[in-house]
């Protein structure tokens, strides 16, 4: 197989790598935005090429539901479908099997859920999280895994962590028998339990799969306790494949994480905050519904390349929430998108001239403790 | 005071002409889209400035109750709080109190209203609405005016329309102890009697204004009813003024208007539609939604230069309205306003090379008997 993930510099645990993909290179540490149903929700892919996003997710869960794999599969699979000629992740459903668990049921073979927007029953195997990630035609595919929530028992945590070793094989096994299509990615799991995780990283690098993901962090757990497995279990990872960090997308969450040597992270975050009226920016995060803005003829950030930055004030934007335009959600989204981008250009010119540690603390210093900092 | 209004060529009753603003020149007939609060809904003013609108609406009732007056009045007015640098035109809110009269009563004096956000009680006059106009600093004014339906009485139909006639008396004396800032509009009712029709453009045209709009048309009456006032009304219209037809904005009504000598129209038709998952295009109204698009491929319009057509199938747009994407507003609005632009182009040039009917029966066929109507 042809090398996929090259690690090229390393300043501590952070690494710059680069990750070789059909539809072109990705350099690492990269956030990957996520757009759910194949469009990133008010922003147009033209912008997202602008702004040289080379790596989206999409949501199998979702695109199984709506278009559905039938649609997509006449269509000639999504990056067709939906334009997109660069890359794409899909996640495998296990996720939103967790998160909407009131509609599912795990069961070692598969899980049987209802349909969320028409509550019609399916049924889910990780042969068939293959297959539909196949026909949507997706770069990078993710086995079905079991995800936990926080505070269940070490026996609960090992049964789920043995299903998910169990189908992460059958899923391998699946990807191998229709011809390897893009990279397998496996996520291990492992809940709160350092033993758990281990045996899981241990188990799962043994299957020697193109890059391996940290599952099930960030739901719910308290911040250090995040931060306390992040850094314990990403050393544990193979080294020369990628890392992934599964559903995190605030900055200190990603600087914890590069600092442990993670690669890879996704997250509706950024875009989700904007459709709140959220702006990210380096003095932290500005509620621009506050009435301190109302006035304010400054832009968000005037050295932001943004739609937003380059043409209206604070208090047009805040008006435009306010009044509830739809001008608001797709301006504020624009934002957001360059300034993860912008952010994670600093985080990789950081490690490259060894002085992450240091770039870490003061955009910590100035994001979280700024005097513009929002309660 | 400068000639702002000049007929360049006719083709029966139509005409071409140029409106000379201070915010630059507009070609007419033209089309104007509404930016009730200072945007467009769903599209951006870069969009709109690609496209060459150059005027737009913005509704004095709408901004009255959100930003407020005070605000803008900070901000320097509308133009520069919204960065949109062509011409705005500006309704009276005689419209919005007519449309949302549940809370509204009228007086001789003026209309008490409660907010349609939040209850609270506010009096508007005639002169408040000439003031709030000139806060607001658009380039075209509106009187005050009462706007009746279909059905009353002749007894009301006449009431109303002293109201009208008075009240304008009163924005013209405004709008002269305010120095004349901008183009201030009559607007002529009548209700659906004729005598009263022609009474109120004569009383309205000997204030000499320099413009006219014929209100309270397309208020729920039948088709044929708007065909006869408009072609009834537009003609005891003065010749060498702008004359406006206020409300309307699909084809036929434009065709209607345009043939008897109408120079200017608005309506959020094109972006409402837009936003309920219906294109315009010269073939008529497709409904998006419709299960024929599922496997369309197709964009709506290869000839059309918008963001939806220069890139997405119909397929694609249809999975996106049914999935409630963001993307679908923006996408199928910034259609519209495109279609209306080519719209408007065709009917200009048809009146200036002497074919006007005949490029209206050809449209009308085209557009409303097409076989991809839609029902």
């Amino acid at each position: 197989m042809k090398q996929h993930f090259t690690v090229i510099h390393t300043d501590g645990q952070a690494r710059l790598g680069t990750l070789s993909l059909p539809q072109g290179d990705v350099a690492t540490p990269v956030f990957m935005p996520v757009g759910t149903v194949g469009t990133m929700k008010a922003l147009h892919h033209r912008r997202l090429e602008e702004l040289d996003y080379r790596l989206i997710l999409a949501n199998t869960y979702h695109l199984y539901l709506r278009p559905g794999l039938e649609l997509l599969e006449k269509m000639g699979g999504l990056p067709q479908f939906s334009t997109w000629d660069r890359n794409f992740l899909t996640d495998s459903g296990g996720f939103q099997f967790f998160s909407l668990s009131k509609f599912a049921k795990f069961t070692e073979e598969g899980v049987k859920f209802s349909s969320h927007i028409d509550g019609s029953k399916h049924f889910f195997t990780p042969e068939k999280a293959i297959q539909a990630q196949n026909i949507i035609g997706s770069h990078i595919k993710m086995v079905l895994d079991v995800c936990t929530p926080p505070n269940i028992t070490e026996k609960k945590a090992y049964q789920a962590h043995r299903t998910t070793v169990d189908w992460a094989k059958r899923c391998q096994k699946e990807w191998q028998a229709s011809g390897e299509q893009g990279l397998l990615f496996g996520i291990t799991q492992g809940n709160f339990y350092k033993d758990l995780r281990k045996l899981s990283i241990e188990e799962l690098a043994a299957l020697d799969l193109p890059g391996y993901a940290i599952g099930g962090l960030s739901v719910g757990e308290e911040k250090q306790v995040f931060e306390e497995f992040v850094h314990y279990s990403t050393p544990l990872l193979p080294a020369n494949k990628p890392r992934y960090v599964m559903g995190i997308g605030t900055p200190d969450y990603i600087l914890q994480a590069v600092e442990a040597g993670v690669d890879m992270f996704d997250c509706v975050y950024p875009t989700r905050v904007a459709r709140n009226g959220a702006a990210m920016s380096f003095d932290g995060l500005l509620s621009l519904k506050n009435e301190r803005y109302a006035l304010d003829n400054n832009p968000i950030d005037p050295d932001c390349t943004c739609s937003a930055c380059q043409r209206y004030s604070k208090s047009y934007l805040r008006h435009l929430i306010k009044a509830k335009e739809i001008n608001a959600l797709t301006l504020l989204t624009d934002h957001n998108l360059t300034f993860m981008k912008r952010f994670m250009n600093e985080v990789r010119a950081s490690i490259k001239e060894n002085r992450f540690a240091l770039y870490k603390q003061a955009f910590m210093d100035r994001y979280y403790q700024s005097s513009h900092k929002e309660s």
